[in-house]
């Protein structure tokens, strides 16, 4: 959301060039489709109502294969991938006398491929619709399309040949696109569970895509660096591929825009230039202390900690303004500044604002302890976890005139550790519990939900909502997470039309980060030895291959 | 048409090396949009029934326009063009934070820029239709199309931004593309008539715009070369541009790939590597002895003449095969060959193909005796001209089994020269009278209905027949002249549906071909010099921006 009158950038140069010295060296490899597929109505229950099915045809037939008006079919790649794509494009018949028009949709979620991209209904801009109009004049032709895209399958539709001749694809092939390449190592885990490691590889598979030359927020939309986004990508990521450059990249990014009054803005841009966006998000501003924090915390990296402490300290600011100075309890119409917390609707969002804006406090205090220095807010901390008590009313967290239970609330406010361990989960159980709580729209609620119920020691319940939450989406056929998820619609968006949706998205990457962090000794797991992505990659693909 | 068992090419690779010797450097050069204009209604009488007005911005504001979501404006170049389109793109407001899709329509004439291109309900390839969907990833961006367009108008829709930001454009122009550069000079006619002079200007910018790396059919549609089109516009490039080469280089294709009986395809492809068409249209096979006449005479280059001698003397081979050997008359059935003559509906060929036969045997034997060889037709010529008499009935031509008239037998048995010179005009104007006669359906048959009104001496019909028909399609606002025209439906097509018809076409090219021909010297035309393609196209530019 763009401020109206929003501070100036006070450019930090030095910043810029630490970032612009960690530019990712970015990976490329092929990958080819698999089979040829086509979707039909499910008969059993099914997330998209659809049940995927390999064609008449086998992919090895595909460059035999001639197409002519009207041909509609669908390849499946058996993974989710980020790149180009590539094809060579050959006139079958008597001679190419008029050009070929193609439509090639790049399908994230069945949906993408089934519903076609006509009359979509959104707010948001159609031009990100994933197809492309292509006229070829000439075949034989190599066809390779300069734009990146993100998707398993591709729909091919035949606009036009002409009666005297069709055509054939072969060498099909996506050169894929990430910084994170397919001889990347980490650590391979047995959780001895089919569903947690798939929830694992989907998370993982949905972090790398993510990774570019920035940690995107989705690389099909919007394709750019959120920081609440980077947030739990840098979390992820030190759970599992441990890429500390490009987070300390991201981070030295935000710090390099930041602005006059010392606050940072929601987003940047890397092209045309680097720039920072004009959003800012009150709650992702406060949490660039986390991100730092947890950078110095995973990687060691002391001396970036040092460089950073003004901007840390800074970017709780106007946070603080937003107190009522006498009570200390965070109050909305402070400040214009758009607090974003989740897309849930109607969500009133005083007590999640109270507990984040806390929260952060302690992860500053926690940085200068780190880096040896006094604890700047131990002050504000307990003035603040005493205004908490506000927000605790028969034994349940409420927000707002209308006393509203939210699991944003009770997230932020166990988060915060404003209350005691016990009375915190009592109050987050009982929220959960309780048939008219606002639940959260997007994973990256869910997020902060599940970190709540790991703060308060509730790893079965963590753990159950993983499985059911996440779970789900694996089971609904997902290869990378979603931007958002509701269980009882396959059609539900933010944006009016899920054909708009993000089906890769790096704000739900996050359940590897649980299972293996802080879940890791509860469960049966076990590290057995090391894994390259591409080796991740070809397990995957063959299994969806069976599928 | 192609036939369903084609006799083999019988390659002559040194033929080929001819035309490839011969491949002409493209001339390029810049042209701006002239103004941004609108189609309205018209009120008065309106051919497209539009009125072209100039839109509320003047050109030079063009790149300080922001257009959004949903904006529609169309760009007139003022001439019609073949070349490559480029512009600058910019992004206007505060960042560009999605794509953004454009789609550009180039039109040569108000229907392509004012219909929009969906549900085009054509037998032909919707494939030809021009139009482009264009997904911009980055501003600015300087955005040149690789494909080639023939166009004056071009219609830019703005699909979509983002509620952020909105584009503008600037630096676009055209880079047109022509065997025929702006510095080629031709004489400058002053023809004391203000229509005859733009028929005569329309007719040169259409050939013009057709020469390419041979003589193109249409530069829109089918871009490509067909001999019965070459012998037009190798007609008017006579009186004209005077281009002798490319003519060589066309006739030369033709004969390399000569078939193992002698025939000639209707057509021949550049690309992906030279080859023939499928195609054979047998009235088109007879003609090439017509246009290696007609080259020789008008270039004196005897030496291509005795080098495609035999060529020339087996290209009649297949209709002489179709005349029936007792009575000598040209018999349909003796022939699957297809047949062309006109698209008219429900022509009979038979007389025509009689008359057109007689006329290229005519041509053989009047290029033998110019090579100083025996004309090896005589016998024959005389005896088709004695069985032609069976066409005549009551004064008037007929043809078939229900003694159709028809245009198409008239002018072809006129120019066959089969009957005395007093019989033919009153049998040709007879037919012209006839409520029933057949009318043409392209320019290509009024072309030798024209011719056929010289060779009779009716010099102020030919002149009438070029004001009425060539010069409807100027006063409907023709930059060049269209593959076909009915002064009655705006959106009349073979194809069923004018939006893929082509308005620059090169078999309706020929008026200056008799304006500077055989009409001149009864005309009050004067030649005042020189004039280069550059200052043409300079003042049909100013005068379109005054209209």
């Amino acid at each position: 959301m763009p401020e109206l009158n929003p501070p100036e950038t006070a450019w930090n140069r030095a910043f810029e060039a630490v970032a612009d010295s960690l530019l990712p060296d970015l990976q490329r490899w092929h990958r080819t489709p698999q089979q040829i597929v086509s979707f039909t109505q499910a008969t059993e229950s099914s997330f998209f109502g659809v049940k995927l099915s390999p064609a008449s045809h086998a992919i090895s037939d595909l460059p035999s294969l001639p197409w002519g008006k009207g041909a509609d079919f669908i390849l499946d790649f058996g993974v989710h991938m980020v790149g180009r794509l590539s094809f060579q494009l050959s006139g079958v018949g008597r001679h190419m006398d008029a050009p070929c028009r193609l439509r090639l949709t790049f399908g994230e979620s069945p949906l993408d491929v089934t519903m076609g991209m006509d009359g979509v209904d959104t707010w948001i801009s159609t031009a990100w619709l994933p197809d492309e109009i292509l006229n070829i004049d000439e075949l034989p032709q190599t066809v390779s399309l300069p734009r990146r895209h993100a998707f398993r399958f591709l729909r091919v539709q035949v606009i036009d040949t002409s009666p005297e001749y069709k055509v054939a694809f072969s060498d099909v092939f996506c050169e894929c696109i990430s910084a994170i390449g397919q001889d990347h190592t980490l650590d391979a885990v047995d959780f001895g569970n089919p569903l947690l490691q798939d929830i694992d590889h989907v998370g993982i598979s949905t972090l790398r895509d993510c990774m570019q030359t920035v940690f995107e927020d989705g690389p099909r939309r919007d394709r750019r660096l959120w920081s609440g986004d980077l947030r739990l990508q840098a979390l992820a990521n030190y759970s599992t591929l441990r890429e500390f450059n490009l987070v300390k990249r991201c981070i030295f990014q935000f710090a390099a825009v930041v602005r006059t009054d010392g606050s940072l803005p929601a987003c940047v841009f890397e092209k045309p230039q680097f720039a920072p966006s004009k959003d800012y998000i009150i709650d992702y501003d406060e949490l660039f202390s986390a991100i730092v924090d947890d950078y110095v915390a995973a990687s060691g990296d002391l001396e970036t900690g040092h460089t950073l402490w003004p901007t840390v300290l800074h970017c709780v600011k106007r946070g603080l303004s937003s107190l009522n100075p006498t009570t200390h309890v965070f109050e909305l119409e402070r400040t214009q500044a758009f607090k974003f917390i989740d897309w849930a609707k109607d969500l009133d969002k005083t007590a999640a604002s109270h507990g984040l804006l806390l929260y952060c406090l302690k992860k500053v205090n926690h940085l200068a302890t780190r880096l040896g220095q006094d604890a700047p807010y131990t002050d504000m901390v307990d003035k603040m976890t005493a205004a908490a008590s506000t927000f605790l009313q028969n034994g349940v967290f409420i927000s707002g005139p209308n006393s509203q239970i939210s699991y944003a609330s009770a997230a932020w406010l166990v988060l915060a550790e404003a209350f005691p361990p016990t009375i915190a989960r009592e109050a987050l159980l009982a929220t959960i519990r309780h048939p008219a709580a606002v639940k959260p729209l997007t994973p990256y609620l869910w997020h902060y939900v599940c970190d709540a119920l790991m703060t308060v020691g509730c790893y079965e319940e963590c753990l159950d909502l993983i499985k059911s939450y996440w779970g789900g989406m694996v089971q609904a056929g997902a290869d990378t997470f979603w931007e958002c998820y509701d269980a009882d619609d396959a059609k539900a968006s933010p944006y009016g039309d899920a054909r708009n949706n993000s089906f890769c998205h790096a704000w739900s990457c996050t359940p590897s980060y649980f299972l293996r962090g802080k879940l890791f000794d509860g469960l049966k797991g076990r590290v057995t030895g090391k894994i390259t992505m591409g080796e991740l990659d070809h397990r995957w693909v063959k299994r969806s291959a069976l599928s």
